[in-house]
């Protein structure tokens, strides 16, 4: 089984997913080629997950795969966009063609899920990880950036927190058949392009709770240059999951927005404040999210 | 120093290449938006360069950005494409800002040299590895394959071929001030981006020599279903470079194309033929490139 059979074997997996409709071009030149949508602007993000720091080696290769898109495309659904392309640089430390199998198609469902292509990737051996690089769209200076939170704003989460993080925290990653709820807020999370329209139209700004409900937050307050008063009864949780899971916990992947608008269908947990900081029920609180380097002095 | 504090500093350090002209939102959001060209297909790669297995983890880390960039940009160059934006996913075993801010320097160049941006990327802490995405542009439906070569075609390369094979041969990394030609064919290669024009207009097939001149001739062949004839006194090589150098290093990063035109500034070696498989001198032969899995059974 060398490299370029290895890559065969993972294109034939994605089947209708490598290549159609405004993918031109799928894996196997250089480059994929790509229309573009008039009068439309490019979204692009990429992220890394790395084995046993992301994910837990010794999870089953179709939700390693399946998480990994889907962690980052929800990339694109935070700021407005719909999904055009993805590319995927995997890094394996082997070459287990039943392994590769399965990641593959993982990552071909969740490309059918967002309707968006993998249409190119690259591969070497090393220490496992997965690089996923996200190219969407959405019509020209319609982005929603997370500095433009205004005084006022209400604060919008658009579904239950904490289940990913309640998952890591008790490393429940055994099942011998179906995913328990909690380990499909983990493994299966969903990127939110059903949300994007009422995003565009509604909301002033806007992030993705990957790093947890606090540290995202922050993130938005920091760019708009202003605080947020949030009530922590308010914060919708998933069933066995804790507010500390929604604080701090992150890898939930629901969008957080902030707008002048009413919107059904998404909870209200605060408001949008003059200064600077996060103020849980009126205390002021620390966002603590995951960071990389965070240990080193 | 933590995740986010190095991540400022190698924004820093991006200076104007982070975001500007096309690129309306560079790093900082949860994706970068850029401006689409009317008329104009996307072209799309991703590569992965792991701390000594594609280059040596004791290299300047100016040297190290400076080449993953234009390994990566190579390939839009070999489709006749423009480059638009980068994104790039850093995993660093360490905080080492000074090691970090030289890596972006380095970076930065490339990007300057192509006239692109760097304009989002990931970091995270793991064993070292720079996975960089590569998005470009040509007139729609002009891009230069793999696939088109034909029978009579001439077999162009576009510069002298060997030189980083002769550097890695020979290990030769070490330099205390300026790098010796040879490696600079290795630390400093160049995407050829001054040639996509004339690529476009008059090239078949194309393709960057990145696996060695036979291996990336021999995917022309496979795309093409044709057969190659080359001649090896006709091989230009770079001064210091053996003929194995060329035909079986790799990491020269000219490019190779097929045409029925005369190229002035390139080197004619050969010939597209009916049939298959590549014959120098008239004797058939294996192409050998760079094989990630190629040890395993």
């Amino acid at each position: 089984m060398d490299e370029f059979t290895l890559i065969t074997e993972l294109v034939k997996h994605l089947g209708s997913r490598a290549q159609g409709r405004w993918v031109q071009l799928g894996p196997g030149d250089d480059a994929a080629v790509i229309q573009a949508t008039p009068g439309y602007d490019l979204v692009a993000s990429i992220d890394t997950l790395l084995g046993d720091v992301h994910f837990p080696v010794e999870a089953r290769p179709f939700d390693i795969g399946y998480r990994g898109m889907m962690v980052s495309l929800s990339d694109l659904a935070a700021m407005g966009a719909e999904p055009r392309y993805v590319l995927a640089a995997l890094t394996l430390p082997e070459a287990d063609v039943h392994w590769v199998t399965q990641l593959a198609q993982g990552m071909a469902e969740a490309a059918a899920d967002c309707d968006t292509y993998l249409c190119g990737g690259n591969l070497t051996r090393g220490p496992l990880s997965m690089t996923v690089s996200v190219h969407g769209q959405l019509p020209a200076g319609e982005g929603v950036l997370r500095s433009g939170a205004q005084v006022g704003d209400h604060i919008y989460v658009s579904g239950p927190l904490g289940g990913a993080a309640a998952c890591v925290r008790r490393e429940d990653w055994w099942y011998t058949h179906e995913l328990s709820p909690i380990q499909r807020c983990f493994f299966r999370p969903v990127a939110r392009f059903d949300l994007v329209h009422q995003l565009r139209r509604c909301a002033r700004a806007a992030i993705d709770i990957s790093d947890g409900l606090l540290a995202d937050l922050a993130h938005i307050c920091d760019a708009s240059q202003v605080a947020a008063r949030i009530d922590s009864a308010h914060i919708p949780l998933v069933e066995g999951a804790g507010l500390e899971d929604a604080l701090s916990g992150g890898d939930d992947y629901q969008l957080l927005c902030t707008t002048a608008a009413d919107l059904a269908d998404w909870t209200c947990i605060g408001e949008i404040a003059a200064g600077e900081g996060i103020w849980l029920d009126n205390q002021r609180v620390t966002a603590q999210g995951y960071n990389h380097f965070g240990a080193i002095a």
